[in-house]
C-alpha cells in the first residue's frame, strides 16, 4: 500500500503528526504537495473533486487506496494498527486515541495563543490579544498539559518507558512533536517547565534516537519550524 | 450494561452529545453528578482516585464496567456500535468519527467566541476581545461549517435523509445539538443563515421528532441552555 498524505507543503503543522508515524514505520508514502510530479495544486484539486464521497473539512487527509480519511487523530487511529504503532487490544486503542485527542486539544490551544481572535487575520492584526492569551497559556494551560502527560508517564513507568504499553506508539511520536514545537515556540517557558517534567524530556530524547525517525529528522523531508505553522516563535509571547 | 456518565450537572456542555446518544438509544445509564445518591462530588472523587489506570484530562468521561473512556468523540466512537447508532462497516465508522471530530472543532470555536483569551477568566473579563472574535466567527467560520454539513447532507441525499448511511447515527444527533445550541447562542445570525442551509434545518426537525429523543427533550433530564455552558447567548455577540 502506498499512502498519499495531503497537506500544506511549507509547514509541519498538523500534518507532521502523520508524517512522523509514516516515517517511523518506514511506510511507503507520498507527501503529495511536496512531490515534484504533483505539487500543492493537487491538494486543492482534491477538494474540488465533486464526485468525491467523503470530503474532508480541511487538510491533513490521507488516501489509502480508495479510502480517504481526515482529522489528524482519526488518521492515526486508522494508521496505528496498519503501521504497527499500537497494540492489538481494543481498550488500549481507545486509550491511545483519547490521549491523541487530548494532544489535539493542546495543539489547538497553542494555535489560539497567536490567533486568539480568528485564523482569518494575521498574527500582526491580533498581537495585543495574543499577548494576553499567551500569559494565561504559559501560566495555566501549558503546565496543566505537561503535568498531565508527566503523570501518565509516571503511571506507566512500572511497565515501560513509553506513554502506554511496552513499546513506542504513535502517541509517543506525537508527544515528541509537541515538545519539539513548544521548545521552538516558547524556549524560555519550556526551559523552566522541563525541570519539573523530567519524564517527558527523557521520552522526547528516546524518541529522537529511533533509527528511522532520527534519519527523517536529519533529512530535508523534515520542514524546519517557521512562522507559518502552529508552533511559532514570537519572543514577546514567551515571557 | 449500566453506563455511568461523568459530567458537570448544571450544563449541557460537551456531555450533552453523549447524553443524546444514550437517551436516543434508550440505554441504561446514570448521569452520575445528577444522581441523588452520587452527586457532583463523585466527579471530583473520580479524578482523585490515584489507583486509576486511564485518567481523563477532563470530563466528560464514561464508565462502562471496568473501562473508562474520555473525550466526547472517543466516547461516541465507543458507544456507537454498542448503542446501534452506527453501521457495521469499518470505513463508514472512520467517516462518522471524522465528522464528529469536525463537530468537536466547531464546538471549540463556539467556546472560543466567548472565551478568546482564556477559559480561566470570566466572559466579563474578555468582553472586548470576544466581540471582535464573534464578528469573524459569524461572518466566516459559522457559514463555513454550516455549508460543509449542508453539502454532506446533499451528497448523501440520494441514499437517505441523514448525514451518512440510511439511518440516523450519533453524528445526526450531534448535528441536531449543534443547531440547537447555535440557535440559542446566535438567534439573529442563525435566522439568516438557516435560509440558505435548508437540509440542516430539515435534519434538525427530523431528529427532534424521534420518539425517545423527543421524550428526553421534554423531560427535566434535559438541562436548559444557560450562560455557563458552551452555547451562551450574549446579544452583543450576535450581530
Amino acid at each position: 500500500m502506498r499512502y498519499e498524505l495531503y497537506y500544506w507543503p511549507s509547514i509541519q503543522g498538523r500534518g507532521e503528526f502523520v508524517r512522523l508515524a509514516l516515517e517511523d514505520a518506514g511506510a511507503d508514502y507520498v507527501d503529495v504537495a511536496r512531490d515534484p510530479q504533483r505539487g500543492p495544486a493537487a491538494v486543492n484539486q482534491f477538494f474540488q473533486a465533486a464526485a468525491f464521497d467523503h470530503p474532508p473539512f480541511a487538510p491533513p487527509f490521507l488516501k489509502a487506496g480508495r479510502v480517504v480519511i481526515a482529522q489528524t487523530a482519526n488518521i492515526l487511529l486508522y494508521l496505528g494498527p496498519r503501521l504497527r504503532l499500537i497494540p492489538k487490544n481494543e481498550i488500549i486503542r481507545f486509550w491511545a486515541h483519547q490521549l491523541q485527542l487530548t494532544l489535539a486539544d493542546w495543539v489547538a490551544e497553542v494555535h489560539q495563543v497567536h490567533h486568539p481572535i480568528t485564523a482569518e487575520l494575521h498574527y500582526e492584526d491580533q498581537k495585543k490579544e495574543a499577548k494576553r492569551c499567551a500569559e494565561y497559556f504559559i501560566r495555566g494551560r501549558l503546565p496543566r498539559y505537561l503535568g498531565y502527560f508527566e503523570d501518565i508517564l509516571k503511571r506507566n513507568s512500572k511497565g515501560s518507558e513509553y506513554v502506554l504499553g511496552k513499546k513506542a506508539t504513535y502517541v509517543d511520536l506525537s508527544l515528541f512533536q509537541m515538545i519539539e514545537g513548544l521548545r521552538y515556540a516558547f524556549p524560555r517557558a519550556m526551559t523552566q517547565l522541563e525541570r519539573t517534567h523530567p519524564r517527558i524530556v527523557v521520552l522526547r530524547d528516546r524518541i529522537a534516537r529511533r533509527r528511522r525517525l532520527a534519519a527523517y529528522l536529519a533529512s530535508p523531508r523534515r520542514i524546519p519550524f517557521n512562522q507559518e505553522g502552529i508552533f511559532r516563535h514570537y519572543p514577546e509571547l514567551d515571557k
